[in-house]
């Protein structure tokens, strides 16, 4: 069942399974080139946040949490670095706050289009009853160039809540601007997404997807005046602060 | 003759550049996979460092400089993403302090191997008449397994100084651990490659490496008592921990 032949236990555990699944990813046609130098300035951030969840990164999550539940039209969009890193929990995500997910690619091909499809539906899209949208892309994001603002019309284009992970900064832009709420997960709490976000996440995406799922899970009960509370309580310029805090001054070692 | 449609006035033409060549470098078979990631790592630490060279990096460059003058055997390692960023900045740092240069892969094929000897060659190398070694690799570096230590007996294996760029850190410390003195340029100022280094330059091998050569040019008539005094001078730990705290208190965005 292990993808790679490293123990749970071993303190370079998650780091080498993301490397490896980002591999593995390249090799189905998921990932990208740039998607690979992605996952490299993540890394080095990653390294300088200490690898952890930090404090205001978990109330991030919290809040997402609250603001995907609270959604009328919830999307996740996916591109190649998500699909390859976290498929599942994507997919667990989905299920929790009742999203549709979305394949929405910077360097789009329909070749990319259809090997991520089908690596979600191999982990468990139709089994979980998850809408994988995107391979029409019969709308557009104003502001964009014709590839990169392609959207599904009863996707991404009427979602009033969109979870972009790993989104380029024009992109996350663009959409802030079509008035959709944001959810970003970013490394970098000065990149143009982070700072674009309704709830930016500055954490690593293998360890936030699943958070603002547990978050989910455990605020889905809860009235709707909870939700509003918990979203009133959170502060964006204050989280990315403190994460560029915590980057400033953990140990780079 | 420009690589790639920017003006060379855009404000982010180096990192532009560089991405180009990265990419170009995959298609030759030059980059592998590894490459593009720590290349992406590279750049968020370029990022935080202002991608520019702070004082005491070319402080570190004259002292470089002046250690590969004094050597009597001096080699430039060069791997994927060093043939592929700077092939021709490599081939003049190699006739400025007259040392061979060796191919020297962490991911060891013979096509890739092959590959970057014919890349420096399309660049000049036998033009400028410096040797392009590692094809042979007929020595061993003890403690390493036996693909990752290979190297040249009469390269790196007979040299008393290596440049090497952006080599991983178990490398970096057999040879150290061999008695060769090691100059490596490494963005992460507390990498374990830098941390082995006589001279770690923490800086863009894209301006680096000619800022070594400069150096080198300027020095090259020096008398052997004012070189000497030049390394006595420099002191490795504080330029890692001025690197440190540059990437620490600049500016993030």
């Amino acid at each position: 069942m292990t993808e790679i032949e490293v123990p749970e236990s071993h303190p370079r555990y998650q780091s080498l399974l993301t490397r490896h699944r980002i591999e593995a990813g390249i090799e189905r046609g998921i990932t990208s080139q740039q998607g690979l130098i992605a996952e490299g300035r993540g890394e080095a951030f990653d390294y300088l946040l200490g690898e952890r969840t930090i404090p205001s990164a978990d109330d991030a999550a919290r809040a997402a949490a609250a603001l995907l539940l609270l959604a009328e039209r919830p999307v996740l969009s996916v591109n190649g670095n998500v699909a390859a890193l976290v498929p599942e929990a994507t997919l667990d995500l989905a299920v929790a706050v009742d999203a549709d997910v979305e394949v929405n690619l910077f360097n789009r091909t329909d070749e990319r289009m259809r090997a991520i499809a089908a690596h979600l539906r191999a982990h468990g899209a139709d089994e979980a009853d998850v809408p994988i949208r995107g391979l029409e892309a019969d709308a557009r994001i104003p502001g964009l160039d014709h590839e990169r603002g392609k959207v599904d019309a009863h996707g991404i284009g009427a979602a009033d809540v969109v979870l972009v992970p790993l989104e380029d900064g024009d992109r996350a832009e663009a959409l802030a601007a079509m008035g959709k709420s944001e959810v970003v997960i970013d490394l970098n709490p000065l990149s143009r997404s982070a700072r674009s976000a309704a709830v930016p996440i500055v954490d690593n995406v293998v360890r936030a997807v699943p958070n603002v799922t547990a978050h989910a899970r455990e605020l889905s009960g809860a009235p709707r005046a909870d939700l509003e509370a918990i979203l009133r309580a959170f502060d964006a310029d204050d989280a990315l602060s403190t994460a560029e805090d915590a980057i400033r001054s953990g140990e780079l070692a």
